[in-house]
């Protein structure tokens, strides 16, 4: 087997809780503008169910690339209006702090930990859709040890797209047999098998992607499949 | 003042020794390969001095973006060359490690201190001709705590070309005046300001590049003008 050289990590569902940070920053938001009848996680769920048709317009070329703040603006927007509140009588600024709720998304209790054991022996680098500055303060708040980002905006492209993996593989400098995608989404690890990359399976339980079809259940085709990142850091070492 | 959200830093020279670095490595490579009568400070210096007439070419389009890792290996046939040694008796293997040695700078001895105190208060990011790969290389193997590493692959440019200093402006998610480039030589301050970007000056005192005609003294127009990192670090409290 190739060395391994690289873990590049999905970030949203992987190594941080993208559906309980949403909605408790939701349900927050919600019960200061009196509207504390909205359940947070139902919020949450709507918004971030509209993640993928949003992110899929870009992939198939239906609109030029966006950055995902962008998005999440626009779905954010639709979402209240859906729970039948009026944006335009919220304070901007109080949305535009919402919508960086996605920027202070919380690690799972081992990411931190893994992360930084991983980091002893490998590049580790997160490759997920967000956007660069996203990815920026969601690791100087959440205390990520990444040795870069490169957020989507860097590549102008989504995952699945073939380009956002080989792109991160040149950046870094190793062929893609020399690099490892760790992802909580059989989605994402077959794209990035498809490339030539190697692949670890997360188990997540609460990581379900309310915008998708659930997964697929995971084969046993990947190289790894662990619980958490410590359990990969134990493995790898 | 606009408030900085965002410190950018040039690195050659301003944050890392890079001709005290090379001219350690080459003087053990020579050394080892008989060509002890052949000074490592000289042989820097010429390896170097042929850096900036590399990058020229693809500033001005006489020849499309490559990262600096494969200027500087054509860079040191060519130095090998003119000291009268023949690349190829010389170990592959070996040339590709000394070419290395530019992922292996050292910091100034304010470099970490100064850069892990400012990065409590800023995001702190390269803005560097290095590719990303080297540059990771460099912060895992120094210990710089950058918070995002983008090289001058992600823009396909080298600097002073505007590009560099607006795109890693957009990328990092801040208006031009938001941000403030770091630099010991004054033709990227100047480039940054022409940006819109404010400028700190650090007297680097050793940190002449040879490739270029000495900087012209720099004037007071910069924001700040400091004699290291953690002087910035105390300015910028």
């Amino acid at each position: 087997m190739t060395k391994i050289a690289v873990l590049f990590f999905d970030v949203l569902g992987t190594v941080v809780d993208w559906r309980g940070s949403i909605a408790a920053e939701a349900g927050s938001f919600l019960t200061r503008h009196d509207a504390g009848h909205i359940d947070g996680d139902a919020f949450a769920d709507a918004w971030v169910g509209r993640y993928d048709a949003s992110v899929e317009a870009v992939r198939c070329g239906d609109r030029p690339f966006v950055p995902l703040d962008v998005l999440n603006r626009e779905n954010l927007e639709a979402c209240l209006t859906g729970f039948g509140l009026a944006s335009s009588a919220l304070p901007r600024e109080d949305l535009e702090s919402l919508n960086l709720a996605w920027h202070r998304l919380k690690p799972w209790p081992d990411s931190v930990e893994g992360l930084s054991r991983l980091k002893e022996r490998f590049i580790v680098a997160p490759l997920s859709d967000g956007n660069t500055r996203m990815m920026v303060d969601m690791a100087k708040h959440a205390g990520l040890p990444w040795d870069t980002i490169l957020g989507a905006d860097v590549y102008s492209a989504y995952k699945p797209m073939p380009e956002v993996y080989l792109r991160a593989c040149t950046f870094l400098g190793v062929a893609p047999e020399e690099a490892m995608l760790v992802a909580a989404h059989a989605y994402d690890l077959e794209a990035a098998r498809l490339c030539g990359l190697k692949t670890a399976y997360v188990a997540r339980e609460k990581a379900r992607d309310p915008s998708k079809p659930a997964d697929i259940e995971p084969t046993d085709d990947w190289e790894y499949r662990v619980g958490d990142l410590i359990e990969l850091a134990e493995l790898l070492r």
